[in-house]
């Protein structure tokens, strides 16, 4: 019991077993591959974020190893996304100036929160939560969210600080300040995306071309965002940079992460409290990536995916990007399936990977003062294609109008309003959406087809009736919000039907009836009594039965419950005395 | 065309046509009834409000005129109400000090702010939106409201001020303040209750011994708050109350209400936006109050109700109660019941009513200064019975756990907190167990019941089953807060029956896919796909099918659709070649 408690949290006790020399060469391999894939995208999601770039490789050390330990997937590793870092920036640069030491403390602050949520949502098994994101509203979000991406970067593009929380905000600023721009940043940001767009384009067929073998090319198509950068550090040494006004990274502290509690402590609790939101909307968009991804990859190699687990271990590994001074992380899609291609085969690559960007951040750290921004900028940039997901907005037009306004609500507030807002707005329009249609659910008049036990609708089917039979099915359970619209239904019936003298629900897909409901139908009961009418039950469920006998509406109902549809009106189609 | 929206939305056009002397005695006589019973509850509630007393008055006078030309209910009129001045008094003490002229025009500004969203949500069709506030959410909030105004009365009764926004306050300044009651103020308090629950439990046996014909006994009993006041304001001026240090109501205005609309407009803009949301709950409370006490009339009298009409006429009344300087008002359950029992046949009788406390307003003012405060917290008290519902909770408690949970929930916040959060944390409480629950719908695992074409759970009945067959039947819509708990069940029954190869949805019970459900659907087909598994569908119902048409789904099916999910596993039962 305690062991297998042991081994649910840390699944690492299970597969560490069977670990061998059959692994380690798949997993060495990944993990290689995968750093030079993120080191760039690190540091340039770091300054995203609004933090210093080094804090980039710190969000990617401690939490993999951590998340390696925890996680069920064997290919997902946890680090800086655009999308998260954006949003972190945002939520924290609402409470706190930009650019300080409470910056970098609240961030961390914000992660920790972020993986205190996801941990206890996994604790609680309220996954089901995050399951309020929609798919229309998460990638409503997810394109709004690329292009204020895109737009933030613009200016580090440009070479002159531009707004970019909003759309229109970001649209006047660019309009005062484009004719600002900094030529010689502008050339280099620009050629580092043409660079790293042609490489990713025709990279491997020029280098198959040049009789590289495929492997070979494959890892240096995926360095290639590393090789731009160290290009243009090379450039930037020579040409000196900074001299010629191109922003460049500037000082950065060496070495590694250390646990670092004691400056979040120094964040007020006014602060943490008005995080509390963007940390929760964060957490569920972070879990619904997250296992949309794992899912799948377990899917295309054959795999069992504990979705508590990749919660917890998610949770932890942002617990521990803040705890060493880092900020909000998730799973990339793009990494994963670089990790899942390389021939990675079980968490053990994470391990590794974080081993690899320890040795990054010890080395490297002294050669990137001379990095230019428009570089890193170019880095986000060309990353960003994943995001903007067109094709939903038509796919969703064409199935439902009704998920369509959703989707484009959360777009249009997300980019005009900010990120926290448009998240929000799109959850609030998924659930009303939701409650609209939960309380209008479908009622059928039914009829029995000739020569079965089988009961229709009467708009579809031709069937038979009687004039004084009213037969109802309700397609949904019955509660609060939706059994007055089965009472209008029943009022309107009557009123256009007035032979009724019985009135028959059948209750085949009424899987409870809830307090609400129950008085309701109660009160139901004795105004139709009043007016000659008697109310029937047929095919009432064991569990709804079960909690009505709890109640004194079986005493007070006029009618009688019927097993199947088909005895009641066996039993009541003769035509009343008085009809 | 043109005529029947005139009629639709002002149903005097139709009912006048056929008045006459029929409807004439009824209506005045129940007019002058419940002008009875009004005029004290309306100066009484009126100051609940905190507002002046003659401001109940006008709170009946238009409202009441404009309500009977546009409401379908023959025996309902709006006026002042207990828990609706305890709201607008805690609305309005949030964002102005009580007791000025501000105070005054922010609460009319209230009541036209609970107007505007009651005929919005009449036009909008938007009545389902109060049924939100279920019934046990509503009964908890009711029955901590009657405490809450109990509390705020108990002040007026012993002739100190007390807190009396939430219970724990209350409690604080009763124990500190009690000693410092006024013996006199008490005795005048204590007396009139005494009288007036006398009256009304004794009254009308006695008046009839004493041969008084039973008609006009009713009269008196009814009349009896009316001459509680009458008695107290002579002994008033008989004893000289002020100078004995009894708290009396003094000079009040003479006349009629005239439109204020000036004073409203002095109003600013934020303490409009902050007087929103307490108006939309106010409303819905209104709304759903209304309706179950118009229902059960209409029931009773088997008359028609129109719902939308009703909305619009209580909407209007209450623009026009804020527009004649007076505050929120609704139904009230004893009035319409007075109304009816006295013989009230047509809206007319609102219309005499408020003829009648036109007269009052004019001619009883002069007579009201020397009303002491404490006879009129005596009427509110003694009016307070009806809104202890306590039997609903040991109901509630019996019927659903979950039901009482939101009751206790919303009494509790109700009495700790305020109204306003008390019923919006009802609220949320109702929606957050409808989302809980629907997010996790009924999944049954089907087969046949042998000999028929029937399928049925395999938990409840004896059915035929095949090992490499899953049939599955959802008994609720798809949609995206519980689509992943289907595809959590899929997996965990693949998981734990290996030799599935064929997987049957019987989609019996759902009404709707929607956009993120269809892609969850999809992905789960091709992660079937990959692991030899075909996904099918059943019985799925014409506007989901031809939804589905819309998308590509169906090409990318692996299985294939069938009518019935007997014609499916006919076609599926034979073991597939690899078995």
């Amino acid at each position: 019991m305690a062991e297998s408690v042991w081994s649910d949290w840390f699944p690492v006790l299970r597969w560490a077993r069977g670990y061998g020399r059959g692994q380690l060469g798949g997993d060495l391999t990944a993990a290689a591959v995968v750093t030079l894939l993120l080191i760039p995208q690190a540091l340039a999601y770091a300054v995203l974020a609004g933090m210093p770039p080094v804090t980039g490789l710190y969000a990617s050390i401690v939490p993999m190893a951590v998340y390696a330990l925890m996680c069920s997937s064997n290919v997902l590793g946890p680090g800086p996304t655009a999308l998260r870092s954006v949003m972190s920036a945002a939520a924290v640069g609402a409470v706190v100036t930009p650019g300080g030491d409470a910056f970098i403390a609240t961030s961390a602050v914000l992660a920790v929160l972020v993986g205190v949520a996801l941990l206890v949502m996994g604790a609680l098994r309220m996954g089901f939560m995050a399951h309020f994101l929609s798919q229309p509203v998460l990638a409503g979000f997810i394109t709004a969210g690329g292009l204020l991406i895109a737009m933030s970067q613009v200016g580090h593009l440009l070479g002159v600080p531009l707004a970019s929380g909003d759309a229109l905000a970001f649209a006047r600023s660019l309009i005062a300040r484009a004719g600002d721009a900094h030529g010689l940043t502008l050339a280099v940001g620009a050629a580092s995306i043409v660079a790293m767009v042609v490489a990713r384009r025709w990279g491997r067929m020029a280098l198959t071309r040049l009789a590289i073998p495929a492997a070979v090319a494959d890892v240096l198509v995926k360095a290639a965002p590393l090789l731009v950068m160290a290009a243009a550090i090379g450039a930037a040494h020579a040409f000196d940079a900074p001299a010629r006004g191109v922003a460049v990274v500037g000082d950065i502290p060496r070495g590694l992460p250390g646990l670092s509690v004691a400056p979040l402590l120094t964040v007020p609790w006014t602060t943490v409290q008005a995080l509390l939101l963007p940390a929760l909307l964060i957490a569920a968009m972070t879990f619904v990536e997250q296992i949309s991804i794992a899912q799948s990859m377990a899917a295309r190699r054959g795999e069992r995916l504990d979705a508590n687990a990749e919660m917890r271990a998610m949770g932890a590994a942002n617990v521990a990007a803040g705890l060493t001074g880092a900020f909000a992380i998730g799973a990339s899609f793009a990494r994963t399936t670089v990790v899942a291609e390389s021939g990675g085969r079980t968490p053990a690559a994470g391990l590794y990977t974080a081993v690899l960007l320890a040795l990054a951040a010890l080395l490297l750290t002294p050669w990137l003062r001379a990095l230019p921004m428009a570089v890193l900028a170019a880095v986000v940039l060309v990353s960003l294609g994943s995001l903007l997901d067109w094709a939903s907005f038509r796919r969703n037009w064409h199935y439902s109008r009704a998920d369509f306004a959703a989707q484009a609500l959360t777009f249009v507030a997300t980019l005009l309003v900010d990120l926290v807002s448009g998240l929000m707005v799109g959850v609030l329009a998924s659930l009303a959406l939701h409650l609209w249609r939960s309380s209008h659910p479908h009622i059928a008049v039914v009829g029995n087809v000739a020569g079965t036990e089988h009961y229709r609708n009467v708009r579809r089917h031709d069937v038979i009736t009687h004039p004084h039979l009213l037969g109802l099915r309700v397609d949904e359970s019955l509660f609060f919000a939706n059994v007055h619209h089965l009472e209008q239904r029943i009022d309107a019936e009557l009123a256009a039907q007035p032979a009724i003298r019985d009135v028959i629900l059948q209750c085949t897909a009424v899987n409870d009836i809830d307090a609400s409901a129950l008085q309701v139908l109660t009160a139901l009961n004795d105004r139709l009594r009043q007016r000659g009418v008697r109310l029937h039950l047929s095919e009432v469920k064991g569990p709804v039965m079960d909690r009505l006998r709890r109640s004194d509406f079986l005493q007070r109902l006029s009618g009688h419950i019927y097993l199947t549809h088909h005895q009641a009106v066996q039993a009541l189609r003769a035509p009343p005395p008085d009809a």
